[in-house]
């Protein structure tokens, strides 16, 4: 891979250079070529369904492979809404004069070559190498193993859009050998790779955090609180929790935990129970609300010191009632897992303290979890979400993948 | 360390909630207490120096250990400097509406618990300390074990103020024991350290980036480039390589390499043979420009390979005449550090170019790369320079040490 990565560095350095009307006709190429190639693709797709099928793979793995004429239809469409996004690099933040007289700027410009590391999903193939490029660098796409036909096949629209407008087709380099070892080298290549982003479950993004000598975007899971105060609006809180634990279980902003002050139980409570019932909701309860669960028919189980640490990604949650807003706050401090931590509360200086105190990447007042997504906070598209508080916390979307520099412009000033 | 890290990670909370008055108050008590303490802190210093002397440190290692009235003033100068300085945390960034009705922003926050590890200079422990705890952070101090009476010193006046104004003393910890099993143990807690800032050789930040789980700022070298245009004004490019390289030699932000267009090279060329005769500095030259040094009876070689990598930091230089300004771009690339590099022209669209292409932390034009610290660009103290893109890129003041969170403020909004 060392001559890949030395060829997508040198590619990074023209990409870098275009300007955003460059780019964006580049992409709407892409797009325009994932449309007309829509056969090809599903072809290609087919191969590997037909593989999976062969090895066994789970019914939710192979629906993450499955492409569709739709599903290519919408990869296109997210493509064009990348290109109508504003251009995240070149713009010079206020240029100030120093008292030596040199002027100083901060001027954003692309990180240079991202890794990405990700498994079964093809549409992530064509979502990073989107952003990457919006973003002015050059992108190295190892996805997995059981997608490779697919991936190939996206890969050459991306090939024939990036010859089409002359650009170093290394700017986008799928790994056509995805195996451990091609991974193992990536993470050693840090003169020539500025970032890797792994995708996936936590194991591999536990394993890459832990040997890459390249910075690694972490994300590992979504345990989400939902804290109902004392002052809640009882029915705004039963529609969060509807929304934050039913609406999608297996993703990362669902809601994995409720805290209830117990001053508002007795009418909060009896609600919970309803809701669970009618979505068949399995619950782990602390002793004090454990009988109302089981006097309400929920199929519920005692809360062990692992329940308030997992992340089900199933229609299953734990629950606790606090004494206070203080003990809410202590609850979520000790198992956060820096995603996204709701309030329900009517009371001003609750919401208010909660939003500065929790420190997750995303913390709200009264608004679902489910909102903590980089399309719904107004990103635009999302490469992936932070959950570690270096470079990039939450959401990441173009703009988490550039930096900035500092700019002077002097007129032959030199330090005394 | 595992503990003490623990006990820093539960200090940050009650750091992040101060308000700017709070700290600044703090930081006013730390300064004042060390300008009463200052006898008390050069006797713990006397120790380390005799120490020092006693262990044959060179000269230059212990005047960088060595404290005087006069030092311990100007370090708590600086502190009151940084109370001086804005508040990096708390502000919110534009808060917009989104489609679905909640309002979206972004908070910039603490990072929580950094570490620091450095080596002999004692001001870190205090320059640290001060800017960790403007913004919002705790810190765990590792400095250099021949330092170490001194940092304990200075180490008490900071728990002193801390114990003034209510604070728990584990918001500043130094580490008693400074030997090499406390850093490795250190770049393990990973639950309870954000980042690692090493300052020191190239070797010790190699090795902290090699083996920490935790995230590391990456300052390693700085071969800083003048590229002269042919269409630079001669005077101001002799006076910004004078300052380049020859006002203070030791330093990261002094010249290493000078690259002459050879369209300039006729008149440019003979008066820095005339400055480095002045000062003395030892020329290694390209084949080009070889025999003007020879003549000029300056200390010369010819440059290698590893001459145009080199950090030299001494009165010593690597000289290339190029073809074109293309040729300087190719060269400063290859073998930039992306510390600094500066390019002398008069020439509108090489200058503007130049700052648009050269990706390095800090890319001027006319201004003498000693510019290139955290005082001069205006940010105040300097925590350290990050060569590496990620997270902050340059000089990092206080900003650099905090984050940024999504905060969502809504009205019972769900997600359909």
């Amino acid at each position: 891979m060392a001559q890949e990565a030395r060829q997508a560095r040198n590619a990074s350095r023209q990409v870098a250079k275009l300007s955003a009307i460059q780019k964006n006709r580049l992409l709407k190429d892409i797009a325009e070529l994932l449309k007309q190639n829509t056969a090809q693709i599903l072809v290609a797709n087919s191969q590997d369904l037909d593989a999976a099928q062969g090895n066994g793979l789970s019914e939710a793995m192979i629906d993450r492979l499955k492409l569709t004429p739709q599903r290519i239809n919408a990869i296109a469409e997210a493509v064009l809404a990348i290109a109508g996004q504003p251009d995240p690099v070149g713009s010079i933040q206020n240029i100030e004069r120093m008292p030596s007289g040199i002027q100083v700027g901060k001027m954003r410009i692309p990180l240079g070559v991202i890794a990405m590391i990700y498994e079964s999903r093809p549409n992530v193939t064509i979502d990073a190498a989107a952003l990457c490029l919006k973003a002015g660098n050059a992108v190295i796409l190892r996805g997995g193993k059981e997608a490779l036909h697919s991936n190939l096949a996206l890969a050459r629209c991306i090939s024939a859009a990036l010859e089409k407008q002359g650009i170093d087709a290394a700017a986008v380099t799928v790994v056509p050998n995805p195996d451990r070892k091609i991974m193992q080298e990536l993470m050693t290549l840090n003169q020539d790779i500025d970032l890797i982003i792994p995708r996936g479950g936590e194991g591999l993004i536990r394993y890459v955090s832990d040997n890459s000598r390249i910075p690694v975007i972490q994300h590992y899971k979504g345990v989400c609180h939902l804290y109902v105060d004392k002052d809640a609006d009882i029915e705004k809180a039963i529609k969060l929790l509807e929304n934050g634990k039913t609406q999608r279980t297996g993703v990362c902003n669902s809601l994995e935990t409720l805290l209830i002050d117990q001053a508002i139980a007795d009418v909060y409570l009896p609600k919970v129970v309803e809701l669970f019932k009618a979505h068949n909701v399995k619950v782990h309860a602390c002793e004090k609300s454990m009988s109302q669960f089981e006097q309400g028919g929920i199929d519920v189980s005692a809360a062990t010191e692992d329940d308030w640490h997992a992340e089900y990604l199933a229609m299953e949650i734990a629950v606790k009632l606090v004494d206070d807003y203080d003990q809410a706050i202590a609850h979520i401090e000790t198992y956060s897992s820096g995603h996204t931590e709701v309030i329900a509360t009517e009371n001003y200086s609750r919401a208010q303290d909660f939003i500065r105190t929790i420190n997750s990447a995303v913390v709200m007042a009264n608004a679902s979890s489910r909102f903590s997504d980089g399309g719904e906070l107004g990103l635009g598209a999302e490469i992936g979400i932070s959950t570690s508080k270096l470079h990039a916390y939450g959401p990441m979307g173009a703009e988490s993948l550039t930096t900035e520099k500092f700019i002077v412009l002097g007129d032959g000033e030199v330090r005394s």
